[in-house]
């Protein structure tokens, strides 16, 4: 019986025309990461499972895809580990390798396994899949491409400047127009700090993000429902209401933290990046935004996160600063900086604003009609011709009936069809039509590598 | 505690210059697929096991990766499943999902699911990972890539030349020396036919192959013992004494096959190929070799294996004409003819020839030593133009001791440093040091992008 075909929920087939859009998108930042030095690293899709587990938190644990040993799988297995009902336990005795959940720890463990071979600083990026055992909905996948740029062994903030400045080359390239948000772990620290509310940063935070929506009052209310009493509330005043250039919004935060040396020394930060801005400035804004509160558990410094300005869509780019990369596998003292493209989310916005470059289409160039033997020998030597000036060239392989092989053409968007019958081979010249206008011209076949080219 | 980090065996981690020379590979294969109309197309890692279970033999099936359902995996699953001692129901029962073990089927049920968005003859390749369960051995990996092309849907034999074409550009393009060898399925029956024995096609082609190492006494004993007459022994002379130019074998073929209509049909279809060929001649050597045998239960035509010349090692290529690839899916009547490069063996092949180009390291082509702030101020300044230029630049993000910085740049294989320090700015040059001759120049910005690009 024929099984009918379908795959996993979650996941995706790509077609010839979505792979040379995900290419553009990923030779782009590729080029980028490269133009800024950054060099690629590949890890495996399987890790295991004890490098994996209880890195992603409980819930990340359950999403790991976990890969039945192979062989007797149950040798070892008791029927009481089976009727126990831990699963959790159960599934740790039947799989030792999981699929990467991320680029992260796979790249942690990575720096640890070859720390002898490594040159420090170490600037490398990675574009590979992950795979998530999430609940799949509209824009979320159980697979999905992650394309990660950290550096790592340098405590230094040019890293910081660095990033900022590559977010904002690859979205020049891409066409994007974009508004790049930073803030920086230590000032959120510092406004917890002088409240005395240590474990409310993330209340805070959500909180002030809505003032443009509900008012000053209604934030000042929700707060005071989270438990902040009303004097931490007054003190947190100017904070909420932060505003003016980035600078401004600098000069206040260096008055209202005066009291947290953290505080300051996060303002410090954004201004070194301020100052170090001005000689080379970003084409793309630059907000400084308290707001920003992503990775709370794992950034210590830096903050950063990018939007699309003329597409309403999540964050398409985000990282941070962090600390001790590698201590979970053995090996302190190894900070860094990174950041993430969503690919994903990227190729939506690009198609949503149709910024693809019509030569990011990759497809053939130009298409022979095939008439039959004679004609064919004909078009075989044009080919070669044109495919040594790299020019991407194919015949029709069958003398099929002329509409076909024209629904062919137009069915791959190939951009010129050569046509070369007994007229044209005695003219030694070939028809050339042009799909998308539908202009034809008698040309040479030099003439048809100039226009093409 | 902290976990001693490994990977699962059989898998690898690529550093950055494995990295730079699989790049390399991928994008030379990846453009002449694409210089000769080929389209890329990707599928999902796991597919699900009614997609790939019994499509690779038993042996196959047992090779699967297997994916632990998520959540509550046991639910359905009696104790006497489990004590049954029935691993493979039970392994069914406990995982839906699989990993890609190659990436024909994975292409096959695409073709299917996609019939009605392809426009036949569908020119298709792939460039993923796959994973098999193997035993881990020495040039022998659990995750390895696989690079296909395949043209579906048209009988032409046009097809086959091209791929011929094809893969002579790919090791133009590498510098590889190889032989091209190419046989035909149809002329391996005809052979069978004539002497009557249809299941010792794999005995024959093995003793034939033989017959330089131990003669063809020993051959012919051989054959005996595999339980072939000796009239049909006496039949195989003039096929096991084959030699001479490829036009010479086809024409003792022609005669030797004369009552086999099957093998007439592979004779001839080979003439063609070597008539095609005429016009725009391979520049590798095309030797027709009866011995070649694989995939002999899958390829129905044209059997094509490339090996290097230059060195001892496996075929680096494959391919050949098969009937019937959707067929199991519920498709009837979709043939094809595909090739598949070897990635990891023309890797090596490459290795031990040295033969990757110098600019395919893609490393950092310019570091500039930091100084400290004033030095690096300038420093930065230059790198944006260089960038500008196209020129992959970096800057050392920290003032470190000078053996450090220089260190970091030997490491990383960059070509040029620059330094700037008091003098160099005051003459608003950069002091150029070629890290390979240890020459060092003074040097406007201009003059050096001028030298790098």
């Amino acid at each position: 019986m024929a099984t009918k075909p379908a795959i996993p929920k979650g996941t995706r087939d790509f077609s010839p025309e979505e792979m040379a859009k995900r290419n553009y998108i990923f030779n782009t930042i590729s080029n980028v990461f490269r133009l800024f030095g950054f060099q690629q690293i590949e890890t495996p899709a399987m890790e295991n499972l004890s490098t994996l587990m209880g890195k992603y938190g409980e819930e990340g644990d359950k999403l790991l895809f976990k890969i039945l040993n192979s062989g007797d799988f149950l040798s070892g297995i008791s029927p009481e580990d089976i009727t126990s009902g831990n699963t959790n336990k159960l599934a740790a005795m039947l799989c030792e390798k999981g699929l990467r959940y991320d680029l992260t720890v796979p790249f942690a463990r990575f720096v640890v396994m070859h720390r002898n071979e490594i040159s420090f600083p170490f600037k490398r990026y990675q574009l590979q899949p992950v795979w998530r055992a999430d609940r799949p909905q509209k824009g979320r996948y159980r697979e999905f491409y992650q394309c990660d740029a950290d550096v790592v062994g340098s405590d230094s903030l040019l890293n910081e400047v660095e990033l900022l400045q590559l977010m904002d080359e690859v979205y020049h390239r891409f066409g994007i127009r974009v508004s790049i948000k930073l803030n920086n772990r230590k000032i959120l620290s510092g406004i917890a700090e002088i409240i005395g509310e240590h474990d409310k940063i993330v209340d805070i935070t959500v909180a002030i993000d809505k003032l443009d929506k509900i008012g000053l009052e209604n934030v000042n209310e929700e707060l005071r429902s989270k438990g902040i009493p009303d004097s931490a509330i007054a003190k947190l005043q100017p904070i909420i209401l932060l505003q003016g250039s980035n600078r401004e919004k600098l000069a206040v935060l260096r008055n209202e933290l005066s009291l947290s040396e953290t505080g300051l020394k996060g303002v410090e930060e954004l201004e070194y990046i301020l100052d170090k801005l001005e000689t080379s400035p970003l084409r793309s804004e630059l907000v400084i935004d308290l707001t920003l509160a992503r990775g709370l558990n794992y950034y210590t410094g830096a903050i950063v996160e990018v939007k699309a300005i003329d597409v309403q869509i999540g964050s398409i780019t985000g990282g941070g600063r962090y600390d001790n990369l590698t201590g979970v596998f053995g090996m302190p003292g190894v900070s860094g900086v990174g950041i993430s493209f969503g690919a994903d989310r990227i190729f939506d916005v690009l198609n949503q604003l149709d910024l693809y470059p019509e030569d990011s289409l990759q497809t053939t160039q130009i298409m022979f009609v095939n008439f039959g033997e004679k004609e064919e020998a004909v078009c075989l030597k044009h080919i070669s011709a044109l495919r040594a000036a790299g020019i991407r060239a194919e015949i029709y392989p069958e003398n099929a009936k002329m509409k076909k092989q024209m629904g062919y053409a137009d069915a791959k968007k190939i951009g010129y069809v050569g046509i070369v019958g007994e007229t044209e081979i005695e003219a030694g010249k070939i028809n050339l039509k042009n799909m998308s206008t539908g202009e034809q011209k008698l040309l040479t076949l030099n003439e048809i590598i100039d226009l093409i080219k």
